[in-house]
């Protein structure tokens, strides 16, 4: 693995971008692409695609252009896509249900293993072939399984408390959809805020 | 109005952030903060936020702080806030109900009109107080009523047509869900890629 520490923030948070349309190259069956084709894609300049994919080693090669499915797997590598990450989803309400039905897991080599709840009536039923448990079996179900992620989707007022139980667990990564930030002692937090992306569509819209 | 020209594109990706905090502090009866406060709170430096806060004028005095309501105010003005944005959610599923039924909309002072369907067992239900309607007539209801935004939370494969409806209904700004990057000329796409979050996260956890 390459070493992580060296490669700056601002270019970890455009990684998942490169990942995402190089995986999308590969389903168009490219194999290879320039980094002017890459720029026209993603809207980045070219000399910034190629500084920010130098940090990952020799990928271009002048007048050829990038091998898409070395640059996806490497990229993948440093993402952890390889490390089989398993997660759970607290909370199988809609948004809960939403992300189990969705392909983001799968397509990311994170293997989701149950959704929890505390709703007898949705307690036992299967939601994108998964099981909805009792949340009350939550924590254990994460020790024994050693779960590395959990998905809060469950109320605001109780995502806190859930939060600091998951961490008790040994869970390492919370995914935070409650708009609320988290903050625990040796647990990564990533608080999805999705009103931020409606305020930047009402900003563009405003300036035009 | 500020002349929004003037403003980064840097800075504009960290106002609805600014915002956020802001109205955090405001609903806690916070008036006054220094940028070191806010620093501490918002995890940015405390010059950082001066820079970017110098933008939109004189809020802070030196030994004082900023004022938070006014400072609140005037990001609003900027992000579109006081314009009273009309919405229309296409796709009352899980993830359209979801975004419905939470306050991401009046919080950010947009009015949300109806959602629409194609499924006849959820057209005539009620979701969050509003109307869900035939997807049929989405065009004319947004035509008739100047709907500024539309949130598209519908399967993949329909996205970009009924984009195209939309624009055509002079639909200005779309809220995409579908994982899939929409250019359409005179529109302003803002496509939520909840994914590259999840990648985020495991970048993080791959690198601890």
């Amino acid at each position: 693995m390459l070493n992580n520490k060296e490669i700056s923030p601002a270019v970890v948070n455009r990684l998942p971008r490169y990942h995402r349309y190089l995986g999308d190259l590969l389903r168009d069956n490219i194999t290879k692409i320039s980094s002017k084709g890459l720029s026209e894609i993603m809207s980045v300049t070219a000399s910034q695609i190629r500084q920010d994919l130098n940090c990952f080693g020799e990928f271009g090669h002048q007048g050829y252009g990038y091998n898409v499915r070395r640059l996806h797997e490497e990229l993948g590598k440093i993402l952890g896509v390889e490390r089989k990450f398993t997660a759970v989803i607290a909370g199988a309400g809609n948004l809960g249900t939403t992300i189990a039905k969705s392909g983001l897991f799968v397509k990311r080599g994170v293997v989701l293993r149950a959704l929890f709840d505390i709703n007898p009536e949705v307690i036992g039923l299967q939601i994108a072939g998964l099981d909805v448990l009792d949340v009350q079996n939550m924590a254990d179900f994460c020790r024994v399984n050693n779960i590395d992620i959990a998905v809060l989707t469950l109320p605001k007022e109780a995502t806190e408390h859930t939060a600091h139980i998951l961490a008790a667990a040994g869970v390492k990564g919370l995914w935070n959809f409650s708009n609320m930030e988290l903050k625990i002692d040796g647990v990564i937090a990533e608080n999805m805020h999705m009103g931020d992306s409606l305020m930047t569509l009402c900003y563009n819209l405003n300036s035009t």
